[in-house]
């Protein structure tokens, strides 16, 4: 298997790419990780200019010789390219797996929109030794290579369709049309780096959004590096989803072993 | 006239209510001012309950006593009672003035969407001698009892409906039904509190919200308190909305005097 990296969002280090080359060579010596050139660049927030960033994707997501696109990095940027991107996506384009999570959201939600390929919500391609122990990226890559199911986040062993995102990442795919239709889905959202205000304002957007009225239920993944409220909030975070899902009139299903943590399961968007 | 003062969102001081009711005796002699005692109360990180502020809201609302409704404070909460207050609102309602902005915007938009009273983007109640000098206050007093149209926003003389909205909780309502059909209008944005790539973030759920398509252009208001990025972006806040509004196919109007300062002018939701 071919796996190519580009970096939508924002630049990584070629420390990383180095730091999971040898992590390929060891444990995956049959199979070629290639990271775009493009990765390393820095033009102000992003990784290249929107035009660059685009056109790295555009070669890589364009070229039969890759089996899979594994984005590099999140932190901010990948929906400037989507309305380049998408309308030139090509038959090859189709037969790839894409995967990533966080600000990547918003490129797995347009494919998953249009049914280009299959987008997979999994760790990045430079958070090995870095955000994690190299576990996520372990069942990332363990999925993507050997289908290792173990790697699923466990609540997919119902056979149910899922789609898992960052909650910032979904609230503002909504009302556009990148957001796609979720319906009979089971909803994972993860969050990171929010109070609890915001996190409160953003699911209620989520459970008043017109567009997911049709979602099976609702998973909460990990909420990490809470910032500080300025007061107590008043509820905890099991208690404003309970909240918002009772509003939204659907099932809050439990918890999901995803988000900005060492054990970032894999959710494939559909049925697994 | 008198003018009932609720909050719902967060809690207000008794200094500020006093601060303005001496205000009032002096400028305003002729006019009552009541606060409502549910803008005192506290309950997490609201000024009380959902139920409670919820309440509080309709009870003077729907009074034939009070003309007009002057919002205490914002800081994240109106959203949460919008559900509950909308469908109870009656007559008296209906023709009253309702000022404010910032988290204030879910109630204006919410009332402009369903064609309830007057909606009017002003500074708050409890502002007074805080967050300024006591010219925006004034501005919206003198609006709201003189009619004085020097306290509208200078761009407005054009005669062309607008609407004004902080951009966070503007985005929050995209996708939802308290969002209101702005076709035509100029829309005024402005953010506090933000770091520019959530600002750009923003813009692009603005720019690709499909409820927006219609808009007659946008202005930009003060955009202050612009957190640290953590890098150089790489625009400023002019490129940045300028790029959106050239992506939204709108035209960009300039800069418009509202915002989280201290001239934050008065824009009526739809014709001044």
């Amino acid at each position: 298997m071919r796996i190519g990296v580009v970096a939508p969002a924002r630049t990584v280090s070629s420390e990383s790419s180095l730091r999971l080359a040898a992590f390929m060579a060891l444990i995956y010596p049959d199979h070629d990780i290639v990271f775009h050139p493009q990765c390393y660049l820095e033009e102000g927030h992003f990784a290249g200019s929107d035009a660059v960033r685009a056109a790295a994707f555009l070669e890589f997501a364009n070229d039969p010789a890759f089996d899979a696109i594994w984005f590099a990095r999140g932190g901010y940027g990948s929906n400037r390219i989507l309305d380049t991107v998408m309308p030139q996506l090509n038959a090859a384009a189709g037969r790839k797996t894409y995967m990533g999570f966080s600000d990547m959201g918003f490129l797995l939600g347009a494919l998953y929109a249009r049914r280009i390929g299959r987008p997979v919500h999994a760790s990045m391609a430079s958070s090995l030794g870095k955000n994690d122990t190299g576990e996520a990226a372990g069942w990332a890559l363990g999925w993507l290579i050997d289908k290792d199911r173990r790697a699923l986040e466990p609540s997919l062993a119902d056979g149910r369709p899922a789609a898992a995102f960052n909650l910032a990442i979904l609230t503002t795919m909504i009302g556009t049309p990148w957001l796609p239709d979720l319906t009979d889905h089971v909803l994972m959202i993860e969050e990171v780096d929010e109070p609890l205000y915001r996190i409160d304002r953003m699911l209620f957007q989520m459970a008043h959004a017109t567009q997911l009225k049709g979602i099976a239920g609702v998973r909460l993944g990990a909420v990490t590096s809470v910032v500080d409220n300025g007061n107590d909030f008043g509820e905890t975070i099991e208690q404003i989803i309970t909240r918002w899902c009772r509003d939204m009139k659907v099932p809050y299903l439990g918890r999901a072993e995803i988000g900005h943590v060492e054990l970032n399961r894999v959710v494939p968007f559909g049925v697994a």
